[in-house]
């Protein structure tokens, strides 16, 4: 248990110095605790985009990881903390939608609120839960306590609303849901709902744009192209070859995306 | 000892390579060495700034961490490098005010000058001594070089003013020391200096603004509210709910602050 | 070899999630990875400024490091990716110039095409080959895989033009390469090119700058001066005591820098 990662999400800044309280408060329950920052870019109390950040790097880790996320406007609040285990690795975070991808919809759910102090800092402050709840509760996580230690079950949890990509015949009706740091624009519709490739004949249009099918990678087309391809994580995207899509055409989050696929003969 | 973390504090931001370059310098010392980021956005050469984060961030560390803080606009000159125990911690610095929060003002200071060159790098440039010789120093104390082999006992340090609040008996006068990522304003009147709670009849004015009554939690007031509240650190601290203070109302650290209290009939 | 440090240089910011998905990779491969990010901060896909912060940093890192460099606008198509072994060190990087600073033009080259799959992850993407390649072999040749089992004998890597400073009687004729997080403009102007200090009657111009002479540190001029000197990575930088040369005079990369040094008599 040693071994198991700890990540860190949040929408702190490096620069803010919160972050390192919070690692400080985990080296001080497990000296040998291997921490990661996930990101701490998330913008202030966005949790949507923590969500979304979560389920997609959390695939890269190992088994047994122990996840913290904290986006947390309702800190101090009698609004839950719980630790989730779910896809073999454990997620702490308060319970404000930000496991929303994580937490299957159907599955029984294995969770548990977080409400035994015996796992917390001493003085726990009415505004910084990450550092003195979240933090040390997956220090002693990853020093082999038992999930079941740290409260009793939670039977459900909070979910937001998330955009959904909508399918039909030859139609699909999807969103931005990211700007990458490249300014690329990841949207909500996801490999599995696209024609298998290749793609020529598939159109993608958002706002103005309209692009005549998709590429495999950055490099099929010539720098400075608009182009539409599946990303590394699984998820059709908007890009320009070697420049920022983003920014060039003032694409925002939440703006729609329509796939329009050949009719299947 | 190996466990012990060795925490590092600097203007250089995280772009730079800088903080790469004190990384590999330590670990060809400590292979294992248990590197902690701080912050790296110290605004270039503030050392108030760094003493400010360094006081509170330091605190949430384990005995016997290594922070080693470098803000040194005085490098390559006369100006000493010191190691000063305190708090059961290692604080390594150019003696230039960096510890001014951390060396108390009346003890007997436990802190040598690095000076034995055993412990430095083989070759020292000019202009970065923290690769040169506080890094290096820093590694070979995590390893367990005693703190009397680095140098010669150092009397005392070098301390700059830093406003200190003023108390009289119903008003307290102090300022704004830092802004954090949320545009959150932290000022100098610690909690120590402000009536028990609730604080309903305490006021609080900055600039043109009053306020009413000093919040438990960030989540005690609507979104958009402005706000008075103790922060993490112990400090008072002015806040938008959900939003921005410093940009919102053009806060900046030096900024005067004054809280009203109640005659305690 | 398990004490190997794992370094990363990317363009992806390190907000963006992409950075966590490589160290996720890495430490699914070796729990006991030492990962030190070197920059995220490399603007998108400028492959000159990567190779020089590598040829920098990578100085300062112990014998046996594994270097991963990302800034791949070519991924996805039939480019190369390598694994040189320089200066005791390993370099794994697509094979796009990033390599240029590392591989001595001369030597016999000691480096492999990347193409043994059984170090890869099992899903290849087109867009993502950091995470999903370059890391993972890494954290195998962290545990103790002989290079040679990557791949096949690469004789020669691509190298990218960069700019070498002309040296005439009197005169060297130089550029700025880079510009730090302070603001200095970094060149190409490298030490050994340089008289024997004291440099007082070498003369510095840059654009409509002049300057005489080079000290040995800011510190040695006032603040708010214009200075020239040789910064840590042993090259000639201009820079603004205190201050940001790069943003007072807007100075760019590519701008020329001619040093007039004195006749030797």
């Amino acid at each position: 248990m040693t071994r198991s990662p700890i990540t860190l999400t949040t929408d702190f800044g490096l620069g803010s110095g919160y972050v390192a309280e919070m690692k400080g408060a985990i080296l001080s329950i497990n000296p040998a605790a291997i921490l990661v920052d996930l990101t701490h870019e998330i913008p202030p109390q966005q949790i949507a985009a923590a969500a979304y950040m979560l389920e997609r790097v959390s695939r890269c880790f190992p088994a047994e990881t122990i996840h913290v996320t904290v986006v947390d406007p309702g800190v101090g609040t009698e609004r839950a903390i719980v630790c989730l285990r779910a896809r073999e690795q454990y997620f702490i975070a308060p319970d404000n939608g930000l496991l929303t991808t994580i937490a299957e919809p159907t599955s029984g759910l294995e969770a548990v609120r977080i409400e035994n102090r015996r796992y917390w800092r001493d003085l726990i402050s009415a505004t910084f839960h990450g550092r003195d709840i979240m933090g040390p509760v997956a220090a002693h996580l990853s020093l082999g306590v038992p999930m079941s230690d740290l409260g009793s079950p939670q039977p459900d949890i909070t979910r937001i609303p998330l955009p959904t990509a909508v399918v039909t015949d030859a139609r699909i009706e999807g969103e931005i849901i990211w700007l990458d740091t490249f300014g690329n624009a990841v949207t909500n519709v996801h490999l599995d709902l696209l024609p298998k490739p290749p793609c020529d004949s598939v159109r993608v249009g958002c706002g103005q744009l309209e692009l005549a099918g998709i590429v495999r990678t950055y490099a099929d087309a010539t720098p400075g192209t608009l182009v539409a391809l599946v990303g590394s994580s699984g998820r059709l995207e908007i890009a320009v070859v070697n420049g920022n899509a983003a920014e060039r055409f003032d694409l925002r989050v939440g703006d729609p995306v329509v796939v329009m696929t050949p009719p299947t003969s």
